[in-house]
């Protein structure tokens, strides 16, 4: 089916990984079997190699520095890699004339890499987004049907195997933060900047306010967010209120999916499985299959040399309407002591929820503001929290703008 | 910004139109005007023909083969062009090494064609379906919004310029079944069998019907459906009681969205703008892009040679559950009626629901069925439809299996 599609015959000619012995469910005794992956990407036989190991450095890195050393086309499903090293490695690889192809570094087998670059290639974006972390995306479906809390849910998905042991990767936002550095690039024409990705994970998220996201219309979603905006670009990863009417609120469980605006386009959705070993696979395979069609395209839509350093946005400067929930004391003159600290900061209220009555008890009150500056309501709740009718850090969530 | 992502710079150099004087907003004074398009497909100085005209015969088939036969690569949006004559052309562009192009063809922005024959050409496709036409859309969303008739949506469409004056094309189907004729060549590799797509529109799909497809958790979408089955490959078009929870269901107004599910990747959906200047231009600029880049793919995804004619389906023998809707006299013994003419054909009952009491009056009778082979449905409602009681011939929609 693979060579039809692409008029070449693919053939696995050489094998690298820790264990030789593990029963793949694949006849690999014809592969030449190597114990070192960064011997095999140096094979003269060998015209692609595919990184499937991860990890930003050590092996994975030295397999593709290899590979393209040695000339050979690289197809990666490495997001790590790609985040930190990116842009170098796509412009060694073009000097050389040779693919550097990483659609399964990011979502999966859905095709957004292929789509920015060249489906949507006759728009300048505005935005892209998108749900980029399955785990995260599960825990926060699976709290909210369940009406049950992180820690608990967490737990679970680390027992059903939908979760590391160590789980901070996926959880603190790390991944889907990866993934945004690459698809920030290929949507903008700039260097992969990870360190410019503001970077938030679900670990704060609680039962009690994915209850108010649903009386307050919203949904809470896990979001990588690039977008472009006069002062430059914004790149962010952290929990988001979504109108529950936009379609990535309807996207559950551990389905990712990407959402591009373009000035032409309109909004294009991409949805999908954004992890596991077939849709990787699904990606793998798309790319090699225009490895060997010849199809050659700039791994970041246009010469690396040419990628342009639009300034990053601190998320001091961002503006945003946000979720505030504070756990409070039920006394009187509380709610105005808060709405004087907002108001000192010229953050405009748009509505505040306080359900039930129980004196002198803790209490959740939430409140959500108009378009406010990111480092003025930060400052409004540093002396909310002073409070001494405060009783915990408060939460704050911030509400995208569909 | 063309030119950076495809290396070479892009000129309009000649341009053929019905009127020459249209303000088109953009300045066209450098290129040459032809009165005659055929005359120009033939320009020596002209690398690529993008044919915007439309129709499957006439002066745009004339445009395409003249450009071919002088050697010209293809971009066109002309779906009922390639859903006639798209096999032919292909072998035609293929033996001569040129492009022909047709992503603005189907779900207009939308880069479903690449996707198909691109970013999942690791799969086999199991099934591909959508949302295709744009102007259905917008109308059931209306109708479902507003508690209104066909009729009534149909004639403010019009008015608004959302449906055309002779609607047949939208609403009885055709412009849907030339996608998914499209779709379902390129997605299973068969020459377009326009012939072979089972096609039926809106056109009787009334509000009533609407309210209970709410009420039994479905929603009514115009659906163009390719799925292979060990019988062969089922082409249809018709109206579909669709999950409320399926992605597609959520897909409102005049948006588009395609589902493509893959052996290796699972369900990827894509959703956008379906139709309009824009979003036909921002697909007509990716495929010029791939073009100029020399990026070359077979027209179907693969040789149009080896194009196989896997049987398709008649839809006599499709296998559906179904949704029936009567209107009956209320009086005793009609269900029982009913009832015998599906046991006589085999059909299961899921369901029934009858609101409301009128003794003698015209009522609504809903039945919904488990799976059954569409012939002998027929049979059955062949039969219903001569009994005294019923007064209007049945409704019938089908419910797809997601």
């Amino acid at each position: 089916m693979l060579a039809e599609r692409s008029g070449h015959r693919l053939v696995v000619t050489a094998v690298s990984a820790r264990d030789r012995r593990r029963d793949r469910g694949v006849e690999l005794s014809a592969a030449r079997w190597y114990e070192d992956a960064a011997a095999m990407a140096a094979d003269p036989e060998i015209d692609v190699v595919v990184e499937l190991i991860g990890g930003a450095d050590g092996i994975a890195a030295r397999v593709v520095e290899t590979a393209l050393a040695h000339g050979k086309h690289i197809v990666t499903a490495n997001k790590a890699l790609m985040a930190h090293h990116g842009t170098r490695l796509a412009a060694d690889a073009e000097e050389r004339g040779l693919a550097l192809s990483f659609e399964a570094a990011v979502a999966g087998g859905i095709p957004v890499i292929k789509t920015l670059r060249e489906g949507l290639a006759g728009n300048r974006l505005r935005r892209v987004y998108g749900i980029l972390n399955g785990t995260s995306n599960y825990i926060l479906t699976t709290m909210r049907e369940g009406g049950r809390e992180f820690a608990e849910v967490l737990a679970e998905a680390q027992k059903l195997g939908y979760a590391e042991a160590d789980p901070s990767f996926d959880i603190d936002g790390v991944d889907a933060a990866h993934k945004l550095a690459i698809l920030a690039s290929v949507g903008f024409g700039r260097p992969v900047d990870l360190a410019g990705v503001y970077t938030e994970g679900i670990r704060h998220v609680s039962r009690l306010d994915i209850d108010f996201a649903e009386e307050l219309g919203f949904r809470i979603k896990l979001l990588g967010i690039a977008r472009l905006t006069d002062s430059g670009l914004e790149q962010r990863v952290h929990p988001c209120m979504v109108p529950r009417a936009t379609p990535i609120a309807a996207v559950e469980g551990a389905y990712n999916a990407v959402v591009a605006e373009g000035d032409f386009v309109g909004r294009v959705v991409l949805e999908g499985r954004g992890a596991g070993a077939f849709p990787t696979a699904s990606a793998v395979a798309a790319d090699l299959v225009d490895i060997a069609a010849g199809r050659r395209v700039f791994p970041f839509g246009i010469p690396a040399a040419d990628l342009r350093d639009i300034p990053g946005v601190a998320i001091e400067c961002h503006q945003s309407a946000y979720y505030i929930r504070l756990m409070v004391v039920d006394q009187p003159g509380v709610i105005a002591d808060v709405a004087a600290a907002l108001r000192d900061e010229q953050v405009s209220l748009e509505s505040m929820i306080q359900r039930g009555r129980a004196p002198g008890e803790a209490v959740p009150v939430v409140l959500t503001t108009h378009l406010t500056v990111e480092a003025a309501m930060r400052r409004a709740l540093a002396r909310i929290e002073t409070l001494d009718t405060v009783l915990e850090p408060p939460r704050l969530i911030r509400i995208e703008d569909f």
